[in-house]
């Protein structure tokens, strides 16, 4: 057998593992992270947790697993933003825009999340770091774009995409969103704020 | 008698609410704000708690006290270096640094202090607004002397000064702080990683 093939049993592991995530992530949303225990996810699954165990060592695994496909999902949907036939300036615009409003879908309207996150960025910083990685590289594409367009001036593209992560971190680190809307700050107040800022970015890259 | 006089009535109760904070802050400081009880701060006084409970409601009110004259004096200094005879751009780096390092010693260095700054940051947002909005004041003030001085196009300084705050807040927001020296980023890398934003900054702003 080419050991470039998964075998039979692989597959049903990687089967398995996702079914396990799949109702745990479900779990998670409804009644909390903390709240949920590896016995909820079992019954939910019709499984022993022995048998969750064999997969998942510790509930906070399953945690990271999720976090990481969840993240993963956000940074290729920010990739194929920044794909489109559109000039390097609007596509990093609507970059922002989609990783803010995947940020408020994730960590803000589902309350429930918010331990699941907290949990993640502790335990799990590995997992952000590479989410961070792939946003950033996003970011450095776009500029590297802008500038073969000739609408952005030639810059070290790997600090300008740190540039652009740190200076738009209010509308996508989780803390801070969640401070804002708390100090009464509104979603579109907050939207209308991520366009001055992105308006700020793309003069200050400009040819 | 002058309304516009304090009376030494009200000159002693000054004078006792400074004892107070000094004491208090002093206490937060060596053992922490969580640990630090009433009962402490009075000992230290050679007062009554009751007496204590005359001028602060609760030790929370002290901590409120202590959180503003502390971040007021954050604000004074960051307005005395904006009055220098300096070109505004080289300013604007002085004043971002200061509130850095203030930070740095304020936050990081004196690890006893970390509790405090949570709940002055949970309960007396008042505090960490107003002082928001001092800071926003020297950004608009610099935005306008460079303006005046031409170095600077004309744009609405409030709007820049909110960019400008909100851009550098990885350096100044304490949690944030936190987290980039837990994931091993060091102050001197921070500082360099700071001066990149305040180039980039000053071009954006740049006439």
């Amino acid at each position: 057998m080419s050991p470039f093939l998964p075998s039979a049993i692989e597959q049903r592991a990687a089967e398995t593992r996702r079914r396990i995530e799949t109702v745990a992530e479900a779990l998670f949303r409804r009644i909390g992270y903390q709240k949920t225990t590896v016995a909820d996810i079992a019954r939910d699954l019709g499984m022993s947790p022995a048998n969750i165990y064999r997969f998942y060592p510790t509930k906070s695994a399953i945690n990271e697993a999720i976090a990481a496909s969840m993240l993963k999902g956000v940074a290729d949907e920010m990739e194929a933003i920044a794909s489109a036939p559109l000039p390097a300036p609007e596509r990093l615009r609507a970059v922002l825009h989609h990783l803010f409003d995947s940020d408020m879908r994730l960590f803000i309207h589902e309350r429930c999340m918010h331990d699941m996150v907290q949990a993640a960025m502790t335990e799990h910083w590995n997992v952000i770091e590479r989410f961070i990685v792939a946003v950033e590289a996003v970011f450095a594409r776009l500029l590297a774009d802008g500038i073969a367009e000739g609408v952005f001036a030639p810059t070290d593209t790997a600090a300008g995409a740190e540039i652009i992560n740190t200076a738009t971190l209010v509308w996508t680190h989780p803390v801070l969103l969640a401070d804002c809307l708390n100090h009464g700050k509104t979603e579109p107040a907050l939207k209308a704020r991520l366009d001055a800022m992105v308006d700020f970015l793309i003069r200050g890259f400009r040819a």
